[in-house]
This record gives structure tokens, C-alpha cells and sequence, in this order.
């Protein structure tokens, strides 16, 4: 077996941020250097203290928390209670946390983690607004070279948007952020609305969690029960979009998802479609492809992937 | 039996509002005031030229065709020759039009229509960019309420767009006319991208207008086997979306279509975005609905009306 | 002595407009096609009025005047009738007029007369808004060789705006119109705020107009005292800018000002300086000179030759 | 006599950076708690040595220097040989600095002297692009209410710009910096184009520097004789805008200066007007006063300042 990928998720959770922790934290394919926080979903001191939860129900105490940018780059944080609830974790009755936030700032982290490991082996997972990873390039481009690659979740194209009609949460709460990224020329992979869309929590789903009998998956269930909530209302559909963990479910099973190499560039000039993630997925610009955009999940396959490893903690 | 809906055709044929056209003018239910032409697929003098052709194509020789607006608002015009040939009628061998182009300007002809018909009783069928019917209400503002409503072919939202990753054609080569249009507070259905790619050319699908036998059917397919060819190699789909003729079609079988009330602003701020529409298609926006978007039709349906009709000719 | 330099006068009088009717139509050098109305200082309703009432306290009724554009090609109609009051021509009691309103719209007149007259031969003299001039130049592009050359009342740059800290009032109200004029290639002449703004109507020099004692001279007295009394306020200055004016002054005496060839380019993409006329003046950029744009005035002589001028009437 | 004020300056030198920070070493009622560089008229590598040798020059080597920001927030940096030189500091025969570069990085450092030392009793004076102190603001958001005042070189309105037609150099190079720091609500001060262009390097202004005899006085001489070149042929005055002393003359005799409070909102939307200080003068929008901006300098008395300064060195 060859050595676990080395990863950071930078995070703001959330309810499904939360989900994709416990899935990387129970994957032995993935060697977790570090959780960095950042303002998105709730305000950052919510989604620092909210990350070391999820460690703590993952039984991982000894993971690493950074808290990292208070606010995006440019523009006022604009954040979700409607969705996640007013502590971000609404659901489960989650201790509050006794494990220690690293002092170290998550930019800081960032930077040093790509300097120090070997170059192009550290895979940089962002689940929220982009602000910590812009930040860390904006500190020290050299980082930019040595970022094995970029799995994200954000924005939306054929969906639209989730937060305008045309951007999605995490890249409109800093598209100057996203904009830095995405013109940084590091591989990208995207999982976008388009995808996670395609990800419901129906009944079925959940009860899959609370079958499990653990602690982890009673809180699983609870979690995506509350999650669903807002989106279930909103769309009419049976279960709300699992977006984040879709992000860990491709390090660990890309076959699950299929896309396309395209052209992607973040919307900053128009109030209108501020944040936007437009994809050019006919190559009809003549602008060079930067990012793998993926459109389409087993979603079976997915949630089979959740249930299985969720056990394991 | 009611009177027949009075409408104009504004167009810039183009095989799919060649269609259109004949569609329209074989149906009794509809009353064709005039066509008037606009720059878009071509250039103005190619586009008057092909609305007459078809006319005559039609056997409509009193149809009355005026010549429009030479370039969009404010931006330079854009067209599309790649996809219609350089006639913008490429595929059949039509003759040169012998019956006249009306003297006064379409502008005129829109504006004094409207002003003279009792109100509330034109529709207006823009298959083209909006220059005329914006310009018609920058000339007279006192057209805009008494217009009964615009059924407009244009823009494109889940499907992003044709010309630029995010905009259509129509809206984009004059996004401003556009703007004028969906601001004034007339009632607007849309047909856009998203509901004309499901409406694709097949095989079956042309051979059916062919085995008319018609010269109106043998042409029609020749129209659609030269039309299809860019967006088939596009798309790599089985046939092209047949655009305009849902214009004609949703007049006369409204069922045929679904879609819902939104808010729709065009973009004119940034050159990344410049002409999307940005539909609101979840609410998520304050701003209030200004237009029936459509998204979903019933194709066999579409093309058995199209079929039915174009018989008569 | 040649022949008369053939005009057209653009405008939406406003006291300042007045005056500078008044001294085309003093002024043997100059041939008055015809005076075109357009909305901006107040509605089109009233600017069409005065100017007529202008042409009749010249005392030249077969003055034709035409009522052009209601509104501004993509913006709403913004006025300011806290600069020229109600009417737009507070301060005179000036009666109402009795010669003909033309029946022709103002923008086929212009395009009309510009087909008609000998190419070359015919200067358009906008002092408003350039929605006229605009749409003459898209409903027929010919026009756009065949005009002589533009001498425009609009902008600022030095200055900085009147209407926006970075937009001057002409411009402001249809950005999009004087974009299309600005990159149409004809020469133009531009006649900024940071000229005006140094020709201002202090005491003595309404007093030299008073002093006609001609109903022109007291007319203009009192025009030229409501209309001052706002940017008095304003600035803090003795005497407001006479604006439009020096558009005819112009004409009649180039040697009156100086200027720069230079590279304009109007703002239509940002709302925070919409309608700002960029100026290039130390060809900063690579853009290509399209404007000569004016900056110091002979203020003595200025008033002068208007009060020599109107002293004719 | 009070105690000094603290000051930390954010530089780019850059001749006339260097001139600000010999004025600011020379001064006693300045106790300059750092000096942090930047990347903009030449990289940070650059700027940052620059720096240290100005320290050197001055004969104040136990002042601390720190690296701060090697590009801009957003956009690609934007450097200007063509003014500065290749090395920045074109013109003196300057040795390599001997003192040591700090450790910590410029922005951490910002943070810590604003959280560390009393509330209010620190003033920024920022010199270049504003990315250093934007990004410090964003690191910590509560240095915001501890920064006394920001007096700043940067912007330009009734000049207009230096780098594009409505832009000036510092703002221009990050405008969404600027952003951050014009919308954080600190006290700002700034010192435009409009002042500097009045404060020009004459031979005889240059002469009394050189007539000191000093190194620092000879050394400064020659700056600004490299330095006024690229402005002289650009503007054809007599001797160049000695742009950022002006900051530091600000600290130590503001009755040099006039001014007015007002709004001032730096463009982001638009690439024509990118990084404009749009500057409400006349107050005709209703946006809240956030700046001071000066307009006037007695500019005899501030090279009198500077000569008398520097002749302590």
C-alpha cells in the first residue's frame, strides 16, 4: 500500500463540513495534517470550536485546529445560521470541545506545512470561502508550486447559484479569494452545486447513519436531519445536497464522479453576478483550461463509501 | 372561434426563424402583422432579404417585411455565420426574393402598430437580438403598455449559455436592448437555451418535414441538416436545438411548454458575463418576477405541430 | 465672406441652452438647420417648449424645431430641476410659444438632413444628453461620415463631475449614448466642465446683459441670475459656469479656447462612476486620440462677444 | 514637549519613499516604530533592501526594517522602472545594507505594535500599495479601532492619475487594498496627486540639498535628479512631484496643508477606472466622510522643512 495523501482541510463547518471530516479522519488512504478554520458558514470562532467537536466525536484528538481569517479578503462576511443553525452544528448535542486550538494562525500553518513537506505531495481540500488558502499564497507564492493540488467545493454552474441566483455560498462570501485561486495555476478539481445536487440526504440515507448505533452515526444522522432542512423546503426535494464530503469521497474514490477539464474564472466586477464560478464547459472562450469541474456522482456509491468508513470510528 | 392573435415577428433569419416563420404563417390562429428584420445572425441586408424569401417560400407574398436596426445599441455587432452559412438560409436553394421590403423603417412599423391596434391586443415575437423592440420603446414609451405581451426567444440560465460561457446569443450581441426590454414592466415569456435543447433535430425528426414532400418540407429539412451541423459537432448530440419555432409553437399549444414566473436582470456591467440572463429560478433574490421563463417542452409534441403545420403550406 | 457653417443645435433647455440658441441664431457665421429637443434638464415636454420660446424671443420664428428622445437609450431619465426650476427656463417670463412644434421626429431630421446635405458640410452641436445624436447614429450608421464634426457640451475631468463626483450631467444621463458617440470616429469637440467652470456669470457680466436693454439682454439677465443662484451655493463662487454657450462661442471664435487632442472614453461598466469621461490627457494609455478636448477659456472675451452677439436681436 | 509620535511607515522605495523616511529619521517629534516594506515601485526584494540602505544613509541602523507583501490582494503586481529605476533607488552610488532585515513578517508585525502599544497612540503611514496594512486589517480585524490615523500618499482626483488616465500609482497597484483600508473607518489622511504635483523638485530646491554637503544631503540631491526625469518629460514642468515627503511634512507641520473631509470610495468594478479615488469634493453624493483629503501645500515652506531636516542627518 502506498503512503496515505497527505491533506489540509480548510473548513468553516457545517454541518456537511463536519460529515467530511469524520470521512477523511476515518480513512487510512488520508493523513490529516491539519484542520484550518476559517469565517464561512458561522463566524470563525464558531467554525474553529466547531472543528474540534468533529475531532472530538471522531475520537481524534490529537488533530491539529488552526483558526484562520475572521473575515473575507475584500467584502463584509456574509454567513448562513438559516441553513446551519446559529452554532454552524445544530443537530447533535456536541460536547464542547476540551482539545486545544493550535496557536499557530491557519495561514501560517498553510504556508509552512507546503514549505517544509516535500513538494507537491500536500493536497489542500477547501469545504468554505477561500480566504485562508488566498491568504497563504498571497503571504508566499512559493507555496503555489508546491501544492500537490486544490479539491474544493464550490460554486455551481448548471445548477446556478445556491446564495444569488448565479453564486454559490463559499465563492460568493469571497470570490476576490476564489479569484486569487483560481488564477494560481495549481490543479484544481471542483466539486461544485452540479454535483451535490445530485448527493441528497433522503430518509433512506440518514437512517443508513443512525444504524449504525455509534455515537458518530447517531450524530451523523442528527446532523443531516437538521441540515436538510432549509434545502428540503427550498427546492421540494427529499434530502438537502451533501456538498462537502464529496470532497473527501473523491480523494478516496474518484470513479465516482466524472467531469470535464475546462476554463473556469470567478465573477468579481458585477454586483449581479458577483462570485459566479463561470465555467466555459463547450470551450466556446478561447481561455486555457485551469480546473477539472465535475458534474456528475454515483450517489449510491457515495453514500455507500460514507456508511462504510463512518463505521469505522 | 376567437380572432386571430395579432403578432410581429421580429427576427434576423436564420434557419430556425425561417421555421418560425413558416410555422407562423400557416397557422390560422395567428395574425402576422408584419416581420420586421434585425442584425444578428447576419447582417441586416441579408436578414430582410431572408424573411422575404421565406415568405414567398411560403407562398405569402403579401406578408409585409421591414428592414430594422443596422447594428445593435451600443456594442458592435456580433454574428454568427459559423452556425447559419454565410447567407444565414444556407442548406436549400431558395430564389431571390421578388416582393418588396416595405419602405418605413421596422422601428416605425412597431411603434405605429402598437399605437394604432386597440391595446393589449399585439404580441410581439423577437427571435433576435432586441434592438427593435428597444428601440421602439426608447421612441415611444407609451407602446409599453399597451403591448399584450413578448414571446421572446433568448438567453439561456441551466444551460449557460451558446456565444459566451454564460450568455446566449440573442441577449448577448445587445445586452442593452435586452436590458431596455426586460426592465419595461411588459409581460415576457422566454424561451431559452434550456428549453430549445430539448428540442433537438433528429434524424426522424427532419426526415419527417422531407417526406412532406412539400417544397416547404424539402427545404425545412435542408434547412435543419445545414443548421444542426455546428451544434451537433457542439454538443455532440444526435440533431441541433431548433430555437425560434418555440416562439410560434407556445402560441399556439402553450401546454406544450412548462416553466415558472422568476425575476430575470440582464447582465451590461461586466465583459465576463455580459448579456446572461440571470434568472432567479429559486427566489433567492428580493426582486420581483418580470417573466415566464420556460424550461421544459414536450419535444414530439413540438415537432408534430411543426409538421402538421408546415403541411399546409 | 464663405458660406455659413451648417448646424444642427442638440438641447434641452435650461437657461444656459437659451443662451446659446440665442447667440447661434445672432451669429451670421451660422446656419441653423434646425434646433433637435431632447429630455435632460427637464422632460421633453418642456425642452421642446423652450425652445421654441427661445426661437421666438430671437424674434426667428421659422426656426424649425423637432421633439426628439423622451428618454435615455438604457437608463431611466434622470433631471434637474433643482439647477433650472420647474419649467427649465426659470427667471424670464417668456411666453408661451405660438410658432409650430416640427412634426418630425428629431432623430430623422437629423439623419434626414445629414443624408441630404452635402457630406461633410453639417456640425452637430449637442448641449445635452446624447441620446439624439446616438440614436441618429444607429438607425442609419451612414450619418457617421458624413457629419463634419461634433462640438459637445459634456464631461469633466480636471473638474470632476456635477452630477456624481465623477460624472458630469450630460453624460451622466445617457452614458450609453455618448459612448456610442464617442467611439463613432467623428471628430469631436469636447467642451468640459473644466472649461465652463471658468466662464462664470458674475455680476458685471449680467449686468453687461441687462444693459442691452433689449428683452433679449434683460431675458438673459435673468435667466443667467436663477440659474447661477445654484452653483453659487454650490461652489462658493461669484457667478455659476456658463456652459452650453461656449459650445457656439466655439464655432465662432476657436481662438477663445485651448485644448488637447486626446483619448476619451466614456465609463458604462461601474455604477460608481458611471458617465465619467475618462480623459487621457497625458496619454497614459495606448489608446488612440478621438476627441479634442478643450480646457482653458478667454472668459473676457467669451462675454464679450455674447453680449455683441445678442445685442444684434 | 509632548512625547514623539509613533509611526510605523509602510514603504516601497522609491526615491521619494527614501526622502520621506530620511525626513521622518530626522525628526524627534517621530519615534518610527518600524519600517515595513512592500512590493510596488520595484518587487519586494527590492524595496525591502532599499529600505535598510535609506536607514544607512541616515545613519540610523538600529532601525527595524521588516518584508511584508510580495503581490498585491488580487491583482498581478504592477511594478515602475521606467520611474524609479531598476533598482528603485536609481541615481546615488548607495552601498549594499550591512543591517539586518527583521524576521517577522511586516504584516505580523503591524498586528502585534497595534494590539501591544496603547490604543490610539500609533499612526501608519503607508507610502505604496496599501497591501500591507489591508492585509494586517484582515489578519486581525481589531488593530482597526487601535490605529490613531493612516496619513497616506496615494490617489488622485482633480490631477486625474498617473498610471492609467483616472488612477494613480500606489492605489492603482491594489486597488481592492485601498478598498479595505477606505472602508475600515480609521481616520484617514491622504496626500493625492493633487497636492504632490504642487510640491515640484526644482533645480533650486534640488540645489539646497546638495549645498548641505552632507551624504545624505548629496545623495538626495541626486534621487531627485534621477527621480524628476521621467515626470519632467512627461509633464513638461520644471523639476518632479516629490510625492511621499509630503506624508511625513503632514506629521510635523500640518498647517503646510489644506484640505476637506469628505467621502472617498476607490474604484474595483471597472477596468477602464481600476483603483480611481473617486473623491466627493462637493459633496453630491450622500456618502458619510471617511477621509481627509488634501488639496493645497505651501510649498516653499515644506522644502524648507525638508532642507532644514536633512541638515541634521
Amino acid at each position: 500500500m502506498s503512503a496515505p495523501e497527505k491533506i489540509i482541510i480548510d473548513t468553516d463547518p457545517g454541518q456537511d463540513d463536519a460529515v467530511a471530516i469524520l470521512l477523511a479522519l476515518a480513512s487510512p488512504e488520508l493523513d490529516v495534517l491539519g484542520i484550518t478554520a476559517v469565517a464561512g458558514n458561522v463566524p470563525l470562532s464558531l467554525t474553529e470550536k466547531n472543528a474540534r467537536k468533529v475531532c472530538e466525536l471522531a475520537g481524534k484528538t490529537d488533530t491539529k485546529v488552526f483558526a484562520g481569517a475572521v473575515r473575507p479578503l475584500v467584502r463584509p462576511l456574509v454567513t448562513a445560521e438559516q441553513v446551519h443553525g446559529q452554532t454552524g452544528l445544530n443537530g447533535p448535542d456536541l460536547p464542547e470541545p476540551t482539545m486545544p486550538l493550535q496557536t499557530q494562525h491557519a495561514v501560517d500553518f498553510i504556508v509552512e506545512t507546503l514549505m517544509s513537506e516535500e513538494s507537491g505531495t500536500v493536497t489542500l481540500c477547501p469545504l468554505g470561502p477561500l480566504t485562508n488558502v488566498a491568504l497563504a499564497m498571497i503571504r508566499e507564492p512559493k507555496i503555489v508550486s508546491r501544492i500537490k493540488r486544490i479539491v474544493l467545493m464550490g460554486g455551481g454552474f448548471f445548477e446556478g447559484g445556491n446564495t444569488t441566483p448565479a453564486a454559490e455560498f463559499n465563492i460568493y462570501v469571497d470570490p476576490h479569494a476564489a479569484d486569487v485561486v483560481f488564477r494560481s495555476g495549481v490543479p484544481i478539481v471542483v466539486m461544485p452545486l452540479d454535483v451535490t445536487h445530485k448527493a441528497l440526504t433522503t430518509g433512506k440515507r440518514i437512517a443508513a447513519f443512525r444504524e449504525l448505533g455509534t455515537r458518530v452515526g447517531i450524530a451523523t444522522a442528527e446532523m443531516l436531519e437538521f441540515f436538510e432542512r432549509f434545502d428540503e423546503e427550498k427546492y421540494g426535494t427529499e434530502g438537502g445536497p451533501l456538498h462537502d464530503p464529496c470532497v473527501i469521497a473523491y480523494l478516496l474514490k474518484p470513479e465516482l464522479f466524472r467531469g470535464r477539464e475546462v476554463n473556469v474564472v470567478v465573477e468579481t466586477a458585477s454586483e449581479l453576478t458577483m462570485g459566479m464560478t463561470v465555467v466555459d464547459w463547450w470551450g466556446v472562450s478561447k481561455r486555457p483550461k485551469n480546473a477539472l469541474v465535475l458534474r456528475d456522482i454515483d450517489a449510491g456509491g457515495f453514500f455507500a463509501l460514507l456508511v462504510e468508513r463512518l463505521a469505522r470510528l
